[in-house]
């Protein structure tokens, strides 16, 4: 195995199964068509009939089952790339069929709720390594996957407590290949990262466009017409997949409450200064604001 | 006087006295500069000397004046382009010195407060035509203007009742030789539609990173690294400039609160709907961010 993200001879898997073809399946099957070093076979299963059929006619998969069952047998890496919310019925169906020493991972926002639905499943002699690929558009499905998504993103491995490291060094290279830079840590703490990376971000954005939604006609007509660039910049993530974003609020419950608890309190405190017109608190926090925009810029994350 | 949008050969205006020289005011004297049917004399007034030898060392003005009183001195036409926070205070420097016959206008995200600012202190003998140009960057400063910066963007007028017609018409005209659609709407309606389409979403933005900052140092350091778009995108509008923003909550108090209060409502129900798992409700939401999302995409805003 090569330890570097280029093209190599031999390929990291020979039979890879993904099962859900959405943005970051199709993507994955698409980088695996291009890029000799990720599978020798791709197998693709999806829930429904219209799904398999486009992925037959796109042709970004060397076999396409629709029973997940089937599609898993002598995979030596099956990957989870439907919403996280499908995970346990998922797992339920394929776990009596996975090949002994098989790579189990996924690609799930949500990293416990994983470790939750997979774990008890999980066969003796397969090797669970949960990944999460911080890459993605406002588009979803079959089509809209393309094959250098995940070129300079991260992804987020959490391999839980004796995880087999040759398992986590192979899953590592895969997404090296892929173009990603690969870092670790443990479940609880990416959910918590992610959070406020992403998901609060999302269920703001959300809300804002329903309170716009909910003005009255007159008002949301202007709103409409009007909308600068603070109003734009929110509904572009507004406009995400509907249930890989109900499966993402779902399944990290506990760290995006968290997060929303924190938040709110924070926008009160300063609802507040503006009701009392204290403007060195506001000034505080506007100056904040641009401190982490900072940071981001020299990260070269902005 | 020209009723299109292209250069014409006399100037709207024999002189045009810009009080405040950063984003916008530096891009309407760029504009003048290079768009002769804007003005004949540019002249710049500041706060501060430093500001006023910039202006001069980039050339952008034919007059530099640090006295705001000197400087509307002959103007027939004035345009307020401080902070919103600043106009009581600049409005009773100038008042006993505006020219009679002379056109005051300005460049404010806030109309009611200007309204309330301005028209007390307004001689009888000048044409109050309060305008807000729909135009920013994340920079500020006389540095960051530039001439384009109002082409395609709306311009609103908030004529007070009883304004005169041929100085909001000539007000009108400046707009869109700057490359701007202009509308008209009163200074209530303004105020309700930027408070959510652009001052709400400030607010939050500069909110959620100082949500972020208090984080444990651990879970910040990641939350740096691993800024996915959502969050990237909130940082970029929470760069702005922190006299402008603080002026703007404190002068567009009530509409702000009431759309704070409104949001929060949404966003706690959402919360709750979480925490309950209703899936329905959260599925709803969503789908609503993506309506707006897509009414936005058919007017070619987003």
């Amino acid at each position: 195995m090569s330890d570097s993200g280029e093209p190599s001879g031999a390929p990291l898997f020979e039979r890879l199964c993904l099962l859900g073809i959405g943005l970051i399946g199709s993507s994955l099957a698409r980088r695996a068509r291009e890029h000799g070093g990720l599978a020798r076979t791709v197998v693709v299963s999806s829930r429904t009939e219209a799904t398999l059929a486009r992925v037959r006619e796109l042709g970004i998969a060397d076999v396409v089952e629709a029973d997940p069952a089937e599609a898993v047998r002598g995979a030596d890496c099956v990957i989870l790339c439907a919403p996280v919310g499908a995970n346990a019925a998922l797992m339920r169906r394929i776990a009596p069929h996975l090949a002994p020493g098989c790579i189990l991972s996924d690609v799930g926002s949500t990293k416990g709720s994983v470790l939750r639905d997979v774990q008890p499943l999980l066969p003796g002699d397969v090797h669970f390594v949960p990944a999460h690929p911080m890459a993605g558009t406002e588009f979803s499905g079959p089509d809209a996957g393309f094959a250098t998504l995940f070129e300079g993103r991260y992804c987020i491995l959490t391999p839980p407590p004796g995880a087999d490291p040759a398992a986590v060094e192979k899953v590592r290279e895969f997404w090296r290949r892929c173009g990603s830079m690969v870092e670790s840590m443990d479940a609880a703490t990416h959910d918590k990262v992610v959070a406020i990376v992403s998901h609060l971000p999302h269920l703001i954005a959300f809300t804002i466009c329903g309170t716009a939604d909910d003005l009255a006609a007159e008002t949301r007509e202007a709103v409409l017409k009007f909308a600068a660039s603070g109003f734009r910049d929110f509904t572009r993530i507004a406009s995400s997949d509907v249930d890989m974003w109900r499966d993402v609020f779902l399944n990290n419950r506990e760290a995006l409450l968290e997060m929303l608890a924190r938040f709110s309190e924070d926008a009160h405190a300063l609802g507040r200064a503006v009701r009392w017109g204290q403007a060195d608190f506001i000034e505080d926090r506007i100056r904040r604001g641009r401190k982490i925009r900072r940071s981001l810029i020299e990260r070269r994350q902005a």
